[in-house]
């Protein structure tokens, strides 16, 4: 039987823990909805060639389908490059959505640590142009909300939100000395500094080909990390003589007076050493994880040049396609659009909530007393569902009450309805909850049955 | 731009659309949920061996993953087989689960027909022994329910719930001298009925290798169709001389007597033409269609085989292996598990109800009149979110109150909070509501204005 197993770095839920997923799936896109986000769906692949070239060193992790002579397709990888496709197909320019699904990373699997290759993430994403840093400001105070909500599911645990900007990364860069060309490779050296040392990380950067003076002043920079009053001392540093770091400080002087609108500046850490290795982020970066957590739980940032940058892609592909056939048209470029947005860990959020959890959505079971009573357990049954409540019947052959109670219990059903031949003739029903050696009852007729039982759910008693 | 589209066969749904969808599947997991039904979830793809021998002829439309090196895989086909291997592996001896997900067939696409290679499927099985037919009952239940349910999306449109049962179908072919090595094979022509003419299925059974007479004693059974009553008649034929036929038609006269409790006795009908071609169907066989529409839109059966099955097929697949190496535990068989469900084509649904859909799940736009007011819009619509209400603010630099008038229409919001300078001084804040050329108006203070609100949406108003 040793191919009865889930692939590798996979699993199912079933029951109460797909019960607690869904009620944090919920928790999640119900902030989302509350902001304007409207719900999306895009296929569980896509095209491969729309996949390449976006998700820097760790493009190795995409999953192939096999070639069945058709077109050549990989399992999605995030949500964010299908929206861009998505974008750039409909050209809609203007959207708030939020999607949950499944992505996929062939990498290796860690599962006690929530490392999975297939797992589940919930995405918020403002596109279009809007106020300066307004959309910014949406997401982040998005991504505050969701760490507080679920903190609250874990004790008040004590979370951290970063944030920091790719423009300025690439202007510290540019202040301490090193090519633009080696910037996005000494950026993903700087991003495993939650894994390596110091004394790798720096060694990967030399191997990278950058001096020992670039990195000894790189090292100073990005050790800094404070509350967001940090940005007016930054903006005394040489950082605000480039182009590049004086707008990006301005962007996030901009975001800190709007979350302050929000109330929620203070929520918030500016962290020079966040750069997360992406190839599309363009601004704004965040990342946000519990205390003592596994790496972080949802992370995001600014990608204005996904979209179009879709399409120059496409372009260098049928370049040898064009070259050889008429064109027809001319192809239009895709607009610029500017895209926001924010990505939860479900799956590894999961796997930190131990949440007491329901482990089934009925909140009746029918059960019965001495034999021959079934028809009656399932007429008795229908009826209550008929009055829209949820309502299980006990199915078995047994008429002992004893089984059907423990039936009850080992499902988590809290309200039993019991009846025997006797109650039926005189047409009185009981009514049980409560714990084993502390039952509470109440007897009633079928008419008032399903609003005393409404009641009682109402009320959330349970065994 | 020709690579920026879906994979062929697969869609985006956006917006109104995946509304739509979501209320789709709550009102189908809300009848499973009522029934005992927990969720439940299995991975995308499953270990390459779990799938092969079931489909039937349709075994040539898995999708395969690529070998990369690891194991080899598959993406699910249906929802009932990942099951049948969760069952396997854990030796779940009873359960009542739903699920929900996406399916993928490498098939012509017919996407007008709402044939997609990729799409959703809601699937309630009931695992384990109960009271003699008490799951059937349960599941042609829950199929009748759902049929009911969605008619009212779609005017009531008239729609049609067809059973048989495995072993009728199997006792009709010996009754008509197919021999039994045959009987899948024939059974999978007739299930060819509703695309293909008669003349076409009796050339393809011929081919099949059953001869001339046997065809045309089939072809008077398989035109039987009528209400439950049916039974009887068919108890008095020779097809009861068979132990399969006695025993199927008592099934099915168990089944016809718990429909009468449930009171949908006259919603079913008997079709002896149903065959359903996957091989894995051991007993009750179902199909649920509307008025009119291209093929079923839910389809199930009883499969008291498939979980044993699991092992049987593995355990050849280790016999080379086990040959030579030492067996240290002898191979455990699984227990015969049995099972009933049925699935709901969820994207076949969706192509036909064409039903009014909400566009966004937000209630409130704060809006305002005159320059420099977009930090006030911000406060308040952050106001009236920390009170519960999904709020959105016009979130672009506009002051012009038209263009944010016209944001609400475009995205479907019905409620505007709108507020100039003075107002903001005076502390009154507007409520807008109703068609442009019939807006209804209400003034209120700060304090009072989520509760205003509030009130409001309850009533169902809108745009």
């Amino acid at each position: 039987m040793e191919n009865l197993k889930t692939p590798k770095g996979t699993r199912d839920y079933a029951g109460e823990e797909r019960i607690l997923l869904e009620s944090i799936i919920k928790k999640t896109e119900d902030i989302y909805k509350a902001r304007g986000g409207v719900p999306f769906d895009t296929p569980t692949f896509e095209i491969k060639s729309v996949l390449t070239n976006k998700y820097g060193e760790d493009s190795k992790l995409i999953y192939d389908l096999a070639d069945q002579g058709g077109e050549s397709c990989a399992l999605r990888y995030d949500l964010t490059v299908p929206l861009a496709r998505y974008l750039g197909q409909t050209k809609t320019l203007k959207m708030k959505r939020y999607q949950t699904g499944k992505v996929f990373r062939r990498d290796q699997p860690i599962m006690n640590k929530g490392r999975y290759r297939e797992f589940f993430q919930s995405d918020f994403d403002i596109v279009g142009e809007y106020e300066r840093m307004a959309a910014d400001a949406e997401i982040v105070s998005s991504a505050c909300e969701i760490l507080k909500s679920f903190s609250e599911m874990m004790d008040n645990r004590a979370f951290e939100l970063r944030i920091n900007h790719r423009g300025l990364v690439d202007a510290i860069m540019e202040v301490c000395g090193i090519p633009a060309p080696l910037h996005r490779a000494i950026g993903s050296a700087v991003d495993k500094l939650d894994k390596l040392s110091w004394a790798d990380v720096r060694c990967e950067m030399a191997e990278k080909g950058a001096c020992d003076a670039s990195i000894d002043k790189l090292a100073e920079y990005i050790k800094m990390k404070g509350p967001l009053s940090l940005i007016a001392q930054l903006k005394a540093t040489e950082i605000s003589n480039t182009p590049e770091g004086a707008q990006s400080l301005n962007d996030l002087e901009r975001l800190y007076e709007l979350l302050i609108v929000y109330g929620i500046d203070e929520c918030v850490t500016l962290d020079l050493s966040l750069i997360r290795g992406l190839d599309y982020y363009t601004g704004l970066l965040l990342e946000g994880g519990y205390a003592g957590g596994e790496g972080s739980v949802i992370a995001g940032g600014r990608y204005d040049k996904l979209v179009s940058s879709m399409q120059e892609k496409t372009a260098d592909t049928l370049a040898g396609a064009m070259a050889s056939a008429t064109i027809k048209k001319k192809t239009k470029p895709l607009p610029s659009v500017p895209c926001v947005g924010v990505s939860l860990g479900v799956s590894r959020l999961f796997g930190m909530v131990a949440a007491p959890s329901r482990r089934t959505y009925v909140d009746v079971l029918v059960c019965s007393v001495g034999a021959g009573l079934f028809e009656e357990r399932m007429r008795t049954c229908v009826h209550l569902r008929k009055q829209g409540i949820c309502a299980e019947y006990f199915m078995g052959t047994s008429g002992n009450f004893s089984r059907h109670s423990e039936y009850a219990e080992l499902h988590g059903i809290p309200f039993l309805v019991l009846f025997g031949r006797k109650e039926l003739e005189a047409k009185e029903y009981q009514i049980i909850w409560g714990e084993r050696n502390d039952r509470q009852k109440q007897t009633v007729s079928l008419e008032e049955l399903p609003a005393a039982l409404r009641a009682l759910i109402g009320q959330g008693s349970s065994v």
